[in-house]
């Protein structure tokens, strides 16, 4: 059972070296340069379809001719070695199978996350695999054991993401880390015969040593956002970039809210979600009772100051997780998926011969 | 730097295994059947004196009968094998000194934690190092990188007890996984010249996948606290020992909340703590607006009702952890200590021999 996820993982992305590094199909940032980056550097770049899939076609074009033109070893035919991410309460999923059946190359997997009932998650599925002849591989994010087991049941998805609590951008409002739930998930799964299911774990994985502990805790790869903000192929600002950069000891300056995605504008999410994010002046105003509409308004007025809007004493939500304080440097996003791979097989080294 | 650490530890504590498995000072809870269990296995048992050290005298008494009468090798002259834990706000510290000094055998560890003014911790550690002529090593506990490298440079303690979000029990209202949190101070304290502090992680660590994770993350041992909640030797009752092995999935069935010490009648915590149980009817009716008072009145009927009290629909406070459903039978502490050593050391060879 321990080998058979793991084979699986690796039937299923053969371009790709283990343990498998993703990049988080984060929605406007996560674009082409960024997911085939991360792609030819031996990992499995996401694109952010995220809420609005009017974009998706344009998208999955560009990333085709890019692989036609400069091909993926080792990548199977009528497959495009990257994947697409779709926030379910709000992508339409017609336009979606019409996007996917038109495609010349199948996306190598379609990330599905935060439907608004999870029975919806069927209807994708099935839909997906229908239009893409079964070569889009299905993955769905969870953030609880119950529901990793019961859309392991009903959608029988080729991979699962779990999704702890330390994770940046939007997740459950309630729910643990992956310290807890990789490993209950992994039980709770093979006890009922989904062993073979491969876990990708994501929240609060930043390098090296991340990526070690995932895999001792029973993941088959990881999945990094916040790490990757960090990267020049993040289609986001320099302030936000910078205010990354300069974060730290972030389990007490980021939080779990919704300001953020009010003062946005942002609506729609069902009630068990919200985000994390870098705490920030449109967060404490909000602490102190400002109303939602002054704090939208003086968010606005932030916007118009560009790089300046940003930071600790800024108002421009900065999405990211607990472990932004690890992330140092800007760095290509192939060289941190390549540092990755290289620390983490270091690091289970030297703490397993100490033993 | 790497090794520093680590032998440090070893040094401190000669009859222990390595990695340290440590057991909580759990308050009430671990008394010194489960302190002696955790030792005499090769890990490091801690009383919990909590917020009342006017029973340390004759906690220390029976512990070092038990030493005295059956000592365990390679332990050093005048310490006891077994350290203890204070909740530095509550607990006073002139009796303490004078229980330590009077000790004929002085204990290996004293753990601060959760001062009113973390300035206090230093008139603590500067007393129990003179009350024990320095046999007494000293363990902060935190739940932040900044309090780690401050307390580091005023205190020099001999260990750091890092805390994450998912542990049980008390912590900070506000912070993340040890995920992050770990490896952040790791790098933070190295910078600040406190490479040589070994860390112990807790907060979601259950089993030997937990440990191999802490161990990959930058830790020199680890602590378990609700793991050890289902050991015959934790001063619980059946209610709460089933109400354990019963819980699965907890993140979502466990919350931080400072309810259950309401309805209990404790006070006194800084208001950066609250505490993590699963969730119950006294946790409910509190969220659907109930008021303290009458949540303590039917918190004391439900008190009467022994063992039917506990469990998802009884009243009573069940602190655990996230990692709760990962405790599916009842152990003796000495065979858990024995079980994550060995599942530890399995599980880190196993994942690094496959890279």
């Amino acid at each position: 059972m321990a080998t058979t996820h793991r084979e699986n993982l690796k039937s299923q992305y053969p371009w790709a070296q283990s343990p498998l590094i993703v990049c988080a199909p984060m929605r406007l940032i996560a674009t082409c340069p960024l997911a085939n980056a991360v792609t030819r550097a031996g990992g499995l770049g996401f694109l952010g379809a995220g809420t609005d899939v009017s974009t998706l076609s344009e998208m999955l074009k560009e990333a085709t001719t890019s692989f036609q033109k400069t091909p993926l070893p080792k990548t199977p035919d009528g497959i495009l070695p990257i994947g697409v991410g779709f926030i379910c309460w709000g992508a339409d999923l017609s336009v979606t199978l019409s996007v996917i059946e038109a495609a010349p190359l199948k996306p190598a997997a379609a990330w599905l996350f935060a439907p608004q009932d999870p029975k919806e998650l069927l209807c994708w599925t099935e839909g997906i695999r229908k239009a893409s002849n079964g070569l889009t591989k299905i993955w769905i994010q969870v953030g609880t054991v119950a529901s990793g087991s019961e859309l392991a049941k009903s959608c029988k998805p080729d991979v699962l993401v779990t999704q702890g609590a330390d994770a940046g951008g939007h997740g459950l409002v309630q729910s643990s880390s992956i310290v807890t739930l990789l490993p209950e998930c992994v039980d709770d799964l093979a006890r009922g015969g989904f062993g073979h299911i491969p876990l990708i774990a994501t929240g609060g994985i930043m390098d090296g040593r991340g990526v070690a502990a995932a895999l001792a805790l029973g993941a088959s790869g990881v999945c990094m956002g916040t790490r990757f903000l960090a990267s020049p192929e993040a289609v986001i600002s320099n302030g936000y970039r910078n205010a990354i950069v300069q974060a730290r000891d972030g389990g007490v300056t980021t939080a779990r809210t919704t300001v953020y995605d009010k003062v946005r504008g942002t609506h729609g999410w069902p009630e068990s979600y919200n985000a994390r994010g870098v705490l920030n002046q449109s967060f404490w105003d909000s602490q102190k009772g400002m109303s939602e509409e002054e704090n939208a308004k003086l968010y606005a007025e932030a916007v118009k100051m560009g790089d300046e809007g940003w930071g600790e004493k800024g108002r421009m939500t900065t999405y990211a997780g607990t472990g932004v304080g690890l992330v140092k440097r800007v760095m290509p996003a192939g060289e941190i998926v390549q540092e990755v791979l290289r620390d983490s097989s270091r690091r289970l080294v030297a703490v397993s011969s100490r033993l």
